[in-house]
């Protein structure tokens, strides 16, 4: 397939060879040109603006930071719904809000072009292994043709639902992430400061009631003090929003995202917002040194 | 081994019965009557008093509420300390504060008595399959003795760390379930709201970073509106109090087990603490209804 790629990112980078390394041929675009040289050494073309990565491609794939992002480059006075032909099979796979998935994809729908919300969660690791767990949103048809491209890219792909349901699912993921995050650091500090051996304690409660992927993933960073990322404290901050504005949109109560999101702020605000997510358990063990000093 | 065994509840009959079919013979005490006939019925010998129930015996097991009940049980102005000889092992399988653990057991190592803190998890139909997980504390030669009593009761049985690690590990363990509880619950009202199939939603994200087991167990509760116990919020309330309170002497900062403490305990003063932990899900639900309408 022709596929055209805008966001060279740490995901979108992995995500365009491991297209390229499946038979597609690619058409790049990026703000930074780093990137785009690379994959132009791998055989992939160069577009001239974002709005030419859609031309003459089958399908267009956006990796990008945040919901203003993909607004812009899709349907921004310069955006690629000026450019892009009937038929043309667009595939979003940045994390953004729901609703400004539902927005983009109604105004690109005016024009004859589907729209998929797929966004992904697996990380730098599973984008450049090509083990991305894919959730995505929209018709059938659509996925069913995105299929190939899915394939390229992760081991996982199901379609939860409608546009805008591939982002819902990937709040409620992150939603859980993060509040497994913060119990688990508040419990393991429970452990260390009552002086009993967390490696002991872990063997004790990972088979049973307690057992996560976040205690199995994140326990061993803890324990190391290894705070390389992995998924950045910021990104997580901007899924926690985004996840607030929606709730707060349906009237809902979500008050342990409201508390693990200032909690992520904290650390934000003193200059950690590049570590790893589980880097949460140095907020406790600061709380911790500052109430006993 | 002969076994005095005291506290003959929801999880102590099947336990006891579990130490009985394994071929140990029992000498058991309860307050109410019912479940000692039962035991009687089935060979075990009946203690007269809680202090009879250590008298002739190798080794005693309590598996009584709480703190204070173990406290007046074992070392209370009739307490066993009066009636046991030099030598008995002592194992505590209640879930109560570390602390108590150890101001017990240091009483006891007077008299000779070694004392394994040792609380379980997997709930009563882990008790009645005999299946538990078995988080002790204590040295490691009493541990050793308990070992044919362990594993005619569980499945799983560790040795933390000294007296009270058991409990350290359990309020630890108990914690954790119930963060992740809370933020499923409210992630899962978040898909809900949005008028997404959660089923697909669910299958999208469990074999990813949200993925635990309490999304496994919990997640078909929520669905089904289903929340006979498995294990009662007033029990899970005791428990995150204990860890308070222990937290608490640490000098440590827990908002989150706070956080999930206090809804729980809404949840108790509408009547609803004899429900399974998982109808923590009703609170955001009810939460929702009264802000919207």
């Amino acid at each position: 397939m022709k596929v055209g790629f805008i966001g060279l990112g740490i995901m979108g980078k992995p995500m365009a060879m491991n297209l390229m390394k499946a038979g597609h041929s690619l058409k790049v675009y990026n703000r930074s040109k780093g990137a785009v040289k690379e994959l132009v050494a791998l055989g992939a073309e160069e577009a001239i603006s974002h709005g030419d990565a859609a031309v003459g491609v089958d399908a267009l794939i956006t990796m990008l930071p945040d919901s203003p992002d993909v607004k812009s480059v899709m349907i921004g006075e310069e955006g690629v719904v000026n450019y892009a032909k009937k038929g043309l099979l667009y595939i979003d796979m940045s994390s953004i809000l729901p609703e400004v998935s539902k927005e983009v994809g109604s105004a690109l729908k005016e024009k004859g072009i589907d729209m998929l919300d797929a966004p992904v969660s697996g990380g730098d690791l599973g984008a450049i292994a090509g083990t991305l767990a894919i959730m995505a949103g929209g018709e059938k048809s659509a996925f069913q043709r995105a299929l190939p491209l899915f394939k390229a890219m992760g081991s996982s792909y199901v379609l939860v639902g409608p546009l805008g349901s591939g982002n819902t699912a990937k709040l409620t993921n992150n939603m859980i992430v993060a509040g497994n995050i913060a119990i688990l650091s508040e419990a393991l500090m429970l452990c260390k400061e009552s002086g009993t051996d967390l490696t002991k304690v872990l063997d004790a409660i990972r088979g049973g009631s307690a057992g996560s992927a976040v205690l199995e993933t994140k326990s061993p960073k803890i324990l190391k003090k290894d705070y390389k990322p992995g998924f950045k404290i910021d990104l997580h901050i901007k899924d926690l929003k985004n996840a607030q504005i929606t709730g707060g949109k349906l009237g809902l109560h979500m008050p342990i995202t409201d508390l693990t999101s200032s909690l992520y702020e904290t650390l934000s605000k003193e200059g950690l917002g590049e570590m790893d997510h589980s880097a949460l358990f140095t907020y406790f063990e600061n709380m911790h040194h500052e109430k006993n000093s």
